[in-house]
């Protein structure tokens, strides 16, 4: 019966068996230390010489090997005892050693820095290590209080498609796929959908993977990305959005605070605090603050640049001790066209985007819920009502006033985590030049 | 504030305001009912001709017609009180009827048996019914046990990338992707990703979608499904994988009994009773099982064909009084390269299916984790390991030995609701001829 390095404590003087990988040997002659790592911590292996075959084993093991002990767990000489770690004060006198699998030599040392590259060239192996653990960590606990608050709110779970026929958010950005002598492409939100479902559950999330076909290579993209995605029926305007999310984003921080500490602590970042009220600033006041305070005029620009971003954060940050801060009343025309006019601001959207410690990491707004003026801007921005016809239906057979947003789950994860690039905060990122390996030239 | 039709019962006498979809309107001359449905249940409103405005209101309305309704909860007449229904012992006196969105005329009644083609053309109002609400929340439950069970017993939730290089399971049936002047795929399953995870968590679990470019259109088959998928490192062998789902199994299904026997009994179906241990038949010996019963010799086939696995389920249920039943011991030639061979039966596999109720549900197997043997079983199906280098440098650097899993999210919840066909157990199914509407040919 295998033990788990996390409850050796409780088993001091008695024989244990652990199974895991050889984190290092340390060869000091007669005595052999290794430092095992299993999926729950840490733990000290001495191997003496009379123990003569686990002796022996222990003497051709190297980094990454996986392994079988049995021993006792004893308490460490006091001179031995390492308060910092988990385990620091035991150690566990090897009696046997059973060889499960061997590694080659490994390319770097485990815990070494990597440049990103190498790091992407070796993931498999370099996902091992304990910063890439914390992040994977840490992004698991996030998407699952998306969805246990969501749930906890009537939320219905919904399973999105992934291969569609038109897109939500236009064409130029989707990737093509063959699909039985048609070309079907790959959804850049689930955005049709979560409409449709609002009409059958009034509220639904999903979680899935999107599709950007962006050329560009930044630091905050990536081609193929994990969307959290809600929307939901019966709201007023899009605070009631909002404001859900402001709520949902409690929940996940409280759920941090209660499962990752140590991850954060490791990672050396904080878990933001999110106010009562997020503060929220229209695009145009937002505007004027940048100029006032930085000189730059962006009153003319229908979006944020990523500099303005960073300088609204700090904004937020100094005038109202917030991380957060949402962007609303972005110009109609450059939104979806699927979003809301705000009645009571013509020509801007009844929506957001909300920053994060210099990133916008949602974006988010009420949706038109009328049938007539659904087609009616279709064919304004040129688009055939008539290749539309699946999602249109639910316009026209009634649906409330309703809204929603999408949360990028690597994104977020790297601005919680102070990641500057997203790709490390992504298990397996996609981007121009590799789908795991390079893509040749 | 509003207030759902579940807790109206606790409010009578109170006003209230609720809001929702037309079901129906039955006009009795001066009086008017509505029944009005929301996302917690329906309602039944009354609206008397000395509330001007509502009536005439309540006149135009339509099904599916959105509303708010502003009244007051009565008590009904004794002679109209409806015991079947929740709220069948009160009504709502409106006294005001807003009308929030409309709806055009209905191309069939909304609860009438439609004919699968019906369905899917009209799926986004099709899906309003109480049998799609019933299979779609059943279908949530699921997939949430699923994930629940995992975290309980250590399993690291993962996000697996769907856009590939090389696939797992061959490369016959995967859909290409345009990438960027390149060809990408649409993974198979998330096969190699939750293997190389399994190196950085030991226990790892993935729910999304997979794809399946098979041109064969039948009544268990979907090009594009969700996939729940475990994998688990420190295993003895495959009977270790079967355990496990075993638990997760009786997990979902006590989950399943809380929270969804209403949409259950609804449906006329029977949450399936896990057996302590599920029965387990080597391919073998189920083959001559069914030469005895049926007197079909199968016994020189590889797998098993969909009139065997029923008649093999009707076995269990005989013989085991089961509505599951693992077939092991397939031949080692005809499953996955990366499947691991019995050393205790030489030629086959160590893994499984898993049979609920004449359809296979599950594939599993322990797999292979020696380096040495993998690149070898690779060169001799003809693969070139160099294509699969990224996912062979998780054997090269120590894996564990290791197995899992992959069960159709779509495929299980047809089956615990005996449904015919697994397209109505899909949100959006896509096939040969359909992504969302019909392909033009």
């Amino acid at each position: 019966m295998r033990t788990l390095t996390k409850d050796l404590k409780e088993k001091t003087g008695e024989k244990v068996v652990l199974q895991g990988w050889v984190n290092a040997r340390r060869d000091h002659g007669k005595l052999i230390f290794i430092d095992l790592r299993d999926r729950s911590g840490e733990a000290q292996i001495v191997v003496l010489p009379n123990h003569k075959e686990a002796h022996g084993a222990a003497n051709r093991l190297r980094p990454e090997w996986v392994i079988t002990v049995a021993g006792k767990v004893n308490r460490r000489p006091e001179n031995m005892v390492n308060e910092k770690e988990e385990n620091g004060s035991i150690e566990i006198e090897a009696e046997s050693i059973t060889i499960l699998s061997a590694a080659k030599e490994l390319p770097f040392e485990t815990e070494t820095k990597l440049n990103l590259d190498t790091y992407l060239d070796y993931l498999p192996l370099a996902m091992r290590r304990t910063s890439a653990r914390n992040i994977f960590k840490v992004q698991a606990s996030v998407i699952q209080g998306f969805r246990e608050f969501l749930k906890i709110r009537e939320f219905v779970e919904i399973q999105a498609p992934k291969l569609i026929g038109e897109d939500a958010e236009g064409g130029a950005n989707s990737f093509n796929v063959e699909y039985f002598g048609h070309t079907a492409h790959l959804a850049q939100s689930p955005q049709f959908y979560k409409q449709i479902m609002v009409g059958i559950f009034e509220r639904v999330y999903a979680a899935g993977n999107v599709y950007r076909a962006e050329k560009h290579s930044t630091s905050r993209h990536l081609n193929e990305y994990t969307s959290l995605d809600l929307e939901m029926g019966f709201i007023k305007d899009h605070t009631d959005v909002m404001e859900m999310e402001t709520e949902l984003l409690k929940y996940i921080m409280n759920k941090l605070k209660k499962e990752c500490a140590a991850e954060f602590a490791a990672m050396e970042a904080e878990i933001p605090e999110v106010p009562e009220k997020i503060p929220a600033l229209k695009l145009r006041e937002a505007q004027k603050i940048i100029q006032k305070a930085h000189g730059t005029d962006c009153s003319q620009e229908p979006d944020l640049e990523p500099q303005h971003e960073k300088w609204l954060c700090e904004y937020s940050r100094e005038k109202y001790n917030s991380d957060f801060i949402f962007i609303t009343h972005f110009p109609l025309s450059k939104r979806p066209m699927y979003t809301y006019e705000d009645p009571a601001d013509i020509g801007y959207a009844g929506g957001f985007d909300l920053l994060l410690r210099g990133t916008e990491i949602t974006t988010g707004s009420q949706r038109i819920h009328e049938y007539d003026k659904l087609v009616e801007i279709m064919k304004k921005r040129g688009l055939n009502p008539e290749k539309f016809s699946f999602y249109l239906q639910s316009f026209k057979y009634g649906m409330p006033p309703h809204g929603g947003l999408g949360m990028g789950l690597e994104r977020l994860t790297a601005r919680l985590l102070n990641i500057e690039n997203v790709k490390e905060a992504t298990m397996f990122p996609r981007d121009l030049n590799r789908i795991d390996n390079l893509l040749s030239t």
